[in-house]
């Protein structure tokens, strides 16, 4: 099998997390995708062992390499673009998250896929995160009966951004970009969708970075009854132990689960007990690759992958428009 | 100083957590308000060291004993009138929350209060448990910066309760009755009040208790632009530790500030630090009665508790409509 890679803005560090787990992928190719630098992506090629071919050209890329599947790590604007010339030939696609800015754009993604059986998904690699991969894992095996309410926290650091951040033509904004995560885990932990959202936002006090959000919250109901929000912040102060703050607690008819610091705190009938968690057994990448390799399916589907980014999107609609938006 | 109290039904044993530090006080008459069985007061009465007179008649009572002021924990839907009746005889008021179950009661609540100078609180006694006063003290003192994004929780074991919670007429809703303690956590914290509300709640799941809301979710925007969001519910299995899992998580410009477990989780530029909280130094029933007394002013105003009643009511309206509710 054959990868390329387009551009390295955002996770693509993902594809080498785990790659040594597929022995028959090769990195063929790379670009550095619309003119970036391409020596970030180089350096991480040759340090997993890989000299892939590089091309300024993407298109051409894909057109002369053939490959497999590719990594699109461009610009945020250029997801969709990239997503939709690579379904058109049929390249399935691993993709930084969100995979669209716009909901036009995200069903041009749609389009192109219908036609094609190439999969797609994007990189909402917390998923796979040890405490929320079994968190999730223990609710759907009824560790808390049925899920009545449930909050998901993405907290970061601000630290220092590239300029792209500034601009949400660019950067595509905070409820996306963070927020992924956090309605992603409501959509797994619930295996629901959402019906409505209403969604608040602001950009004061964000430190000279333009139009991007410090902080947002959204708040839901999904299709089955359930209330969910996402609290969305770059405030995790530059002293904090981790870069993120990442936790999600959820309420069901018997029992509550919580999911912070990397550890699972679940209170049920059982009593109380805090869980330090096992390692998955699969990790972003390669259970997407294991997959189109004829092997187990991956845990997120070309639907999800859709669903999310539509949310996010929606959710972003109604912070900017201060009104309730139903799905 | 003499004082009456109406009713038991909700937390007026807050009157004899402090009544000791009031020496001057005595609790000179009770009325079980509404035809309720007195024998809970009086046995509260009696293990205080009281031995007050008992009338069926609470109105009468307020006429015979004419108190220095009066406790008000009779039915929920009878706050607002025993309100206004004694605010009308100039007799102080410490009534249970939420002092009225809609905003025309609040109305005359207010109206009865213009033509006096008697105070008037609610038993928001959450605002004075150690960590959260303390926590409070320290964003006001700058430990965070400026908020820009605050949650609060209520999560309480649902239980076994009186009939009266079956109906909203004469429970008033999960966001007033549960939910007030969240939404003056907020108001406290950021001493701030609320420009927009959105909100959902669930009666689904409430174990056959009728229109009880057993989750509720609010998401406010503060004048000042703060984004502020309070969780409710009670699911808490009854397996926990205590009775409420009361939280507290404030997100400012220079720290992020958590209460929880009765601890104070602070990070800023010093670092963190996990605080052991210091006794308050004045508790909910005695730092209004000290005040009535011609002593330091209580931590809350009349303004504050009308603004938190109609902040409730208004919440709960959203989650009613749904709709933006504007204040």
């Amino acid at each position: 099998m054959k990868l390329c890679m387009i551009g390295s803005r955002g996770h693509c560090g993902y594809v080498f997390e785990s790659i040594a787990e597929v022995p028959e992928l090769t990195l063929a190719a790379v670009s550095p995708g619309c003119g970036d630098d391409p020596s970030r992506l180089l350096a991480m090629a040759e340090h997993a062992g890989f000299h892939p071919e590089l091309h300024q050209d993407w298109i051409a890329m894909l057109d002369k390499v053939s490959p497999d599947v590719v990594c699109i790590d461009g610009p945020f604007d250029k997801h969709a673009q990239m997503c939709v010339e690579a379904l058109r030939r049929s390249i399935p696609v691993f993709c930084e998250k969100p995979i669209a800015l716009t909901l036009e754009d995200l069903d041009r993604i749609r389009e192109a896929q219908k036609n094609t059986s190439a999969r797609i998904v994007s990189m909402v690699g917390l998923r796979y995160d040890p405490a929320f991969y079994q968190a999730a894992n223990m609710v759907h095996a009824g560790a808390i009966g049925k899920i009545k309410l449930i909050r998901a926290q993405k907290s970061y650091k601000l630290g220092s951004r590239p300029d792209f951040y500034k601009k949400r033509e660019t950067y595509g904004g905070t409820i996306p970009w963070v927020g992924s995560h956090a309605l992603d885990w409501i959509l797994y932990f619930t295996r629901d969708t959402f019906r409505s959202v209403t969604a608040v936002q602001t950009i004061e006090d964000n430190r000279g970075y333009g139009d991007l959000e410090v902080a947002a919250l959204c708040q839901f109901v999904t299709r089955s009854g359930i209330l969910a929000t996402a609290s969305i912040d770059y405030l995790r102060p530059s002293t904090a132990s981790s870069h993120g703050d990442d936790r999600v607690r959820a309420a069901g008819t018997e029992g509550v689960i919580e999911v912070a610091n990397g550890k699972i705190h679940l209170i049920n009938a059982d009593g109380e007990q805090l869980i330090t968690p096992e390692p998955p057994d699969r990790k972003l990448f390669s259970d997407f690759i294991l997959e189109l390799a004829g092997g187990r399916p991956a845990i997120v589907s070309n639907e999800e992958t859709f669903e999310l980014t539509r949310s996010c999107l929606l959710a972003r609609e109604a912070a900017d428009t201060g009104k309730q938006i139903f799905f």
